[in-house]
């Protein structure tokens, strides 16, 4: 079967996105998901655009990725300069990422008003700069920025641009929509011209969605004979979207008979997209194509009594098959058996009974704005508790915060807490910057004494998402918080009407799961 | 120039999807501004599915349409009786509509399935309801649902079904893609292969988004010769999306040069996109192509280095086309210009140094977290209190807030405000869902007595977001306010490492904003 290989840039092209802001942290969280789900490549990011990334593409080695490589982003050399003097290009080959993609302008009218430089120099300035990164043992991969309207002003000279790439010695020549605002057969008659005319050097597609074809934009490009997608997971993107990578793999993967990645791998899509979206700390559309929760949910009465005489009546595909689910009416996480899963994971026997308690006490949660997907170390918490022999580490008893506004409009926040720990009764207080991070402190203080280890433990991230904003003040509020102790990283959520009652959920879990590790 | 029809479901097929619901008034104030934008058919509803959409019929006679025919929607008749008989068609006459679309079976697997009756049968139910409707003076568009599908099954009794439709008189023969799981190609091919095979009869195309391609197959289908469209505001619609009109119409009238509407009425597309979405109480989507505010939006700093240099760089169309803007994040409220600007709109003189003075503090802010983008009233407060002659209607003194958590895990807020309202100090407390709610509901309690127009004020959002979530709990966080008084809408900014301070400013602009207007 033909393959087709993904190459992923929610790191970068992806950041670009109003709204978006991941730490570094979040990046290589993201980079391992994207490893283990089977993309072959990862964009992480333009070493010469900013210090985080130079950071990433050091942090980033110590991972062992078992499928991917990483790629550093930068652009071709400046006019009239040798590529090895070029600061940007030295980053790129500082950041020892094993794959560079470097974009480089194919349109005549691009090279005169942005460039302000001559056609044949924009070449030099292409073939200089792949030559000199492959020379450093690099693979290279060349994007051909704007390459559809240049092609449409000229398209000896958009050629000439991708044959200089070709020729220096790049692996794979990605033509980019860059505007986004083409449409499927131009993109397809194009790419054809160009895959005839390169031979040997495979051809890869790089679309937007400003004219809302972004998706169907790449999956010509595939039928005219691209062999590499790049996109981003959820569309994430400057303007409107990049190519959602989350549509595209499933429809060249179910619908056009190419492979992108193992089934296995497949089927996990849906969990990808929403871990993507968590850790952005964005919502999950609930109307994506293919993963969306509403992508196989059937509210029109015809419609839901047509699948019940036959599943296919309504539905493009097995919801299955991309890790997603059919609902009828709104019954969210997925049942007892993934729970039974995580239980055995874990070494937990729990009978019948306690696990059915436990997923009614998540739907109960999960209704009041409580969400689980990211948040495996509650999910823990919950299945220890209904285990008869738990006993738990700490008990809170009493808590209370105040805060006080002085004249000058600073403000101070302090928090006491009493807590049980087996026959000890400790009562602290501590201030902080704000309500929560008070809380944390006398929270910490009051159980370090008898267990040091939490010392170890930091706060690695803290979300916080307005469910229903109508409700203004009173909105439900939930709060992720990522902690840390060594190497391993664990997630909780909270959620109140009160956003201090919110994170104090998050934290006292948190907390009570280091307890319970080592 | 060749027309294309514009044919508008979103007041049936867009109530399918999950979490909308149009009141009566809903609907027919969007029917307004759906025939003052130029559609040409505005399906209204289903008569036979519901007494919400007998009584839409019955008001929407009154409405003085200018433009749109409205449309009853319906099926066939049930096998074996008279369609004459069918109280479902019954209702469908009684509408009054001038349009009648009726939906039939066009695959054999569903006949037989879904249906469970014979090919013949299905054939004459629709010769039979088609003919009946028409005889009632009816303009009658034929529906064929899940015909690509059918169509790929057995091309010869697909094709029979349509044919049965237009021989028994319908005026546009139109192609469901009911599954939404096709793509471009698929859908231009059998659209051409019915185009021809009708002759006479023009075709149509109706397409959802399950495979991220519902526009692309809209615009593969009037590519083929497909003459009408039919689609919804923002593809509202069931599971993922039907075709979104407001990405259609511009691709179709903007890149394919046809016509669908005037210049001028395109250039009302955004207005429309965002009416629809107020009236739904939908939030609009920042990315939609076209017409969402990000659409035009550029982030990156080569890009807008870039755009200064040559605005058509990097963006597909003129944004003016369709009613929207260009804008560019950085520079957003960076220079001076801009501030002048805002001021005179005011009607606010301020010296050169005073603007100077509030252009620093802005940027300061902004170091700290704040954000002005959405936040025009804060802007509008600091620039009146830059005037010497700027007096407050109030003065807040002295705030405290209480959280106190019981042992039952129940938490309780409470604040208290001393206030300076001209000569008198008011001091007051009040309790609430949370730190924030109690923070409101003081304040409020303070001001109303000399101020009752603030019992008009609505807090109708609240927005938060983490800016460095590596700081964990005392991380930077940014509280945006929007708030209502009647139709006068406006928003707030507040950040600070305390989140419950970051409320406070933004809260407390609000009410101020208030106080200086009306």
């Amino acid at each position: 079967m033909d393959q087709v290989f993904i190459y992923d840039t929610t790191l970068r092209d992806g950041t670009q996105m109003e709204g978006i802001a991941l730490s570094l942290e979040d990046k290589l969280k993201i980079t391992r998901k994207l490893d283990e789900f089977g993309v072959h490549y990862i964009e992480g990011g333009w070493p010469g655009s900013n210090p985080k990334d130079v950071e990433y593409f050091e942090r980033v080695q110590s991972l062992k990725l078992k499928n991917a490589k990483v790629t550093a982003f930068g652009s071709t050399r400046r006019k009239h300069i040798k590529a090895a003097d070029d600061v940007q290009i030295q980053l790129l080959i500082e950041s020892k990422a094993p794959v560079i993609t470097m974009y480089g302008k194919s349109s005549i009218m691009q090279v005169e008003t942005v460039l302000q430089t001559t056609p044949d120099e924009n070449l030099n300035m292409i073939s200089d700069s792949v030559a000199h990164c492959v020379a450093q043992g690099r693979e290279v991969i060349y994007d051909a920025e704007h390459f559809f309207d240049g092609y449409k002003e000229d398209p000896e000279y958009a050629l000439a641009t991708v044959q200089a790439a070709a020729m220096a010695g790049a692996s794979t020549v990605v033509l980019c929509e860059t505007n986004g605002g083409g449409l499927p057969w131009e993109i397809e008659e194009i790419t054809r011209a160009v895959v005839e005319k390169l031979g040997d050097t495979p051809v890869g597609i790089h679309t937007h969605d400003d004219s809302g074809c972004g998706v169907a934009n790449s999956l010509a490009a595939v039928r005219a004979g691209a062999n590499q997608v790049q996109g981003t997971i959820n569309g994430y993107g400057e303007r409107v979207a990049n190519a959602n990578l989350c549509s595209v793999i499933p429809d060249i993967q179910l619908k056009m008979g190419k492979r992108c990645v193992s089934d296995e791998n497949l089927a996990r899509l849906t969990e990808l997209s929403r871990y993507v979206a968590e850790v952005a700390n964005l919502d999950h559309n609930t109307q994506y194509p293919f993963v969306g929760s509403n992508a196989f949910t059937h509210k029109g009465g015809t419609h839901v009594a047509a699948m019940l005489r036959n599943p296919e009546a309504y539905q493009h595909i097995e919801p299955e098959l991309v890790g997603n689910q059919r609902r009828s009416v709104v019954s969210e996480l997925s049942g007892r058996g993934n729970l039974v899963e995580v239980a055995q994971a874990l070494g937990l026997s729990l009978s019948r009974d306690q696990l059915t308690q436990v997923l009614d006490q998540i739907k109960n949660m999960e209704a009041q704005g409580f969400s689980f997907e990211a948040a495996e170390a509650s999910v823990e918490m919950m299945l220890r508790r209904a285990q008869p022999s738990y006993v738990p580490a700490f008990e809170v008893l009493d808590m209370m915060i105040v805060m006080l506004r002085r004249k000058d409009g600073r403000m101070t926040s302090e928090a006491t807490v009493k807590v049980r720990v087996g026959p000890q009764m400790m009562h602290t207080a501590a201030s902080g910057n704000g309500p929560v991070n008070a809380l944390d402190k006398a929270l910490r203080k009051a159980l370090v004494e008898v267990y040091p280890k939490l010392k170890a433990v930091r706060l690695a991230d803290y979300k916080v998402r307005i469910l229903d904003g109508d409700n203004a003040t009173a909105a439900t509020t939930r709060v992720l918080i990522d902690s840390k102790m060594g190497k391993h990283e664990w997630s909780t959520v909270g959620a109140s009407s009160n956003i201090i009652k919110a994170s104090w959920i998050a934290l006292a879990d948190s907390m009570e799961y280091a307890l319970t590790h080592g």
